[in-house]
């Protein structure tokens, strides 16, 4: 590799993770030295070892781990998995490699013979692994063995999430002011860990699911009238975005408000940022933001309710209100029992979605006027702190 | 809306859409005044009116036209639905708004009622429309029916396209140095024609169809190595991202390569960029970039030919090949029809597929070692032209 062409910061992340990984795989070797039987203990990520710490407000894994024995008949393959995945991060960590998920699956998919003694027939055929989610769920485990997260190993992956506002950070060699990216926008790498704020000049942080109404947003100039950091994941956010709003509300202090489509899909996405992944708690307590907020769009914007008049006239809602489906009625009954939606407000939310079967895009916000959206909407909702926490 | 943020380039593109599509509206009052029958001349979109222009390598809209007469029943609402549709975009376009196509189909929809004469009884309800597939299909009609893109009236939409490289531009009030993104890349616009290139150092345009593997190509500093821009159109490519690639051919003068998966999605990709799509010909002229070359990953690449070997071993194809589906060989049965791909190169790659069956994504390219993608396989497929144009 042209080593001149990659960043210090790189440099630097590889030669930490690779003396971790090192370091936890090297106890193998201790273990077979000492005549023990090689054992991995790694905390167990099954649904009942996911829990949800109601002080934190962070979906976390508990303690249960599960001992992977080597000598186990069924649990020899995947101790094989684990020992042949961490074998080739660490080679793609020293050779200055950036592997993706998809690479790791090819790098280590190849068929294990079993030759007679003689050497010249073949006993027995094994895949080392023969789709990517059996790979996928190694590098899984061997996350939360090291506690080292795939970003910090220079795993790259596709990214989706974008942000503009008045921001300078340091990525790599470069010092990027993110209120200087013109109409476009500022695509953020996959690994926002190794990003440096140098200064902001913001006062919260808006995260819109949809992208096209970040572009509306960004080119009426929303984040230079009200200072302020906007970022979309466009649709469900990948990791790197969590993380980034994350860093920003925890190292910076700044207020995140979160803005979908009033849907159990938009309560998903808020969910997602604020408290984690069901399936990948183990991750939560990096990339989730305990402290974000959901902005809207409300039940209470297009209904009103005790406390406020709608946004929507009748004849507006007549317009632009999509009828639930089934399906989302089914959503948002599961979502209902999740214990972080358990609050009176959020009941509320969901109650009244159940009894109106109606959804409403942002962009029948935006129909509006992105004048009433931009200027108007999102604004007056910040002041009021209406909002649902 | 506050209109010192917006920049003076959208300003001024503004104008001059407003303009263009006043006066062509302008013409019907004209037929009124003089009493004629309303009629909106526009060019057919229909698949028998989409020609694949032999000496300019594009797929073209032809000369037939339709006329959609007012007074002709069967075409009186898509008569008011063109009205009705301009003038909310003409509204857009001088009220500083920036609307999306989900906006305009919300903007637009509502119901007409027809009253009795004495007012106080609804003879007849109609609505405007109902699905956004009525108010998209008009909002193209306006497009060809003025040659205004939608970009050029100011309408955005979701954007996927990333750049980095050798290139400096203008974009809104901003300079931008593409080759200072650090980690991350630059999110293209959604109006890419507002771009205004500064200067370019750069010898050639690698666009790559996955996201993540142009996270690994950029952050292995292939695009500092060899002077080149790098974009990746993760997926099916949109509207902007094929324009500006076209504008760096076309302007720049620098030759396009296009990296896909070597599958029949893959060349589609290839084909939307290089063709245009087939159900949208109309924008071809403008988006297209005939000139654009398929880098592969091709088939001789995989199984070698009479003119070179593979570049994967017997064992590499074994673990990394992707037997073709069903739908994959139908796939490719169409697109061997095509116009387009009724060359030498590609029949003799379509029929290498039909025969093996076999597919291959670019990151079991990557998984051979990046070094080797980066640095030996596009490289030298680039020197040798060993790609398919």
């Amino acid at each position: 590799m042209s080593s001149e062409f990659i960043s210090k910061v790189d440099k630097e992340a590889r030669r930490k993770a690779a003396n971790i990984l090192r370091d936890k795989f090297l106890n193998l070797v201790e273990q077979l030295k000492k005549g023990e039987p090689l054992v991995m203990e790694i905390p167990m990520r099954t649904l009942s070892n996911a829990i949800y710490d109601e002080k934190r407000k962070l979906l976390l894994l508990g303690e249960k781990k599960l001992r992977r024995n080597f000598l186990d008949l069924n649990e020899a393959k995947r101790f094989m998995q684990t020992v042949l995945m961490a074998s080739i991060i660490y080679d793609a960590l020293v050779s200055d490699e950036y592997p993706t998920i998809r690479d790791l699956y090819y790098r280590g998919k190849h068929s294990l013979l079993l030759k007679s003694i003689e050497g010249n027939k073949i006993v027995s055929e094994e895949n080392t692994w023969d789709e990517q989610k059996e790979s996928d769920s190694v590098i899984v485990d061997i996350e939360v063995f090291t506690s080292l997260l795939r970003e910090e190993m220079l795993i790259l992956s596709k990214e989706k999430g974008k942000v503009v506002g008045n921001l300078r950070i340091r990525s790599g060699n470069d010092v990027i002011d993110l209120s200087k990216t013109g109409h476009g926008a500022y695509a953020i790498e996959p690994t926002p860990d190794l990003i440096d704020f140098i200064d902001v000049d913001a006062e919260f942080v808006l995260v819109v699911e949809k992208d096209a109404v970040f572009q509306q947003l960004h080119r009426a100039g929303f984040w230079k009238q009200y200072k302020s950091i906007l970022i979309t994941s466009a649709g469900q956010p990948d990791r790197a975005t969590r993380r980034f709003v994350r860093r920003l509300n925890e190292e910076l202090k700044l207020p995140v408000y979160i803005l979908t489509d009033a849907d159990p899909y938009g309560w998903y996405i808020f969910s997602v940022f604020r408290i984690g992944s069901i399936s990948l708690s183990y991750e939560s307590e990096r990339l989730a933001t305990p402290d974000a907020k959901f902005l809207g769009v409300s039940m209470g914007d297009i209904f009103g309710n005790s406390r406020k008049k709608p946004y929507l006239s009748e004849a507006e809602r007549k317009n632009y209100i999509i009828k639930a489906k089934d399906a989302d009625i089914k959503r948002a009954e599961e979502i209902k029992n999740y214990e972080w939606f358990k609050t009176k407000a959020w009941q509320e939310e969901i109650n009244t979605f159940l009894q109106r079967k109606a959804k409403l895009e942002i962009e029948a916000m935006a129909s509006k006027g992105l004048k009433f959206l931009a200027f108007q909407y999102i604004p007056e909702k910040i002041t009021n702190k209406d909002y649902i926490a």
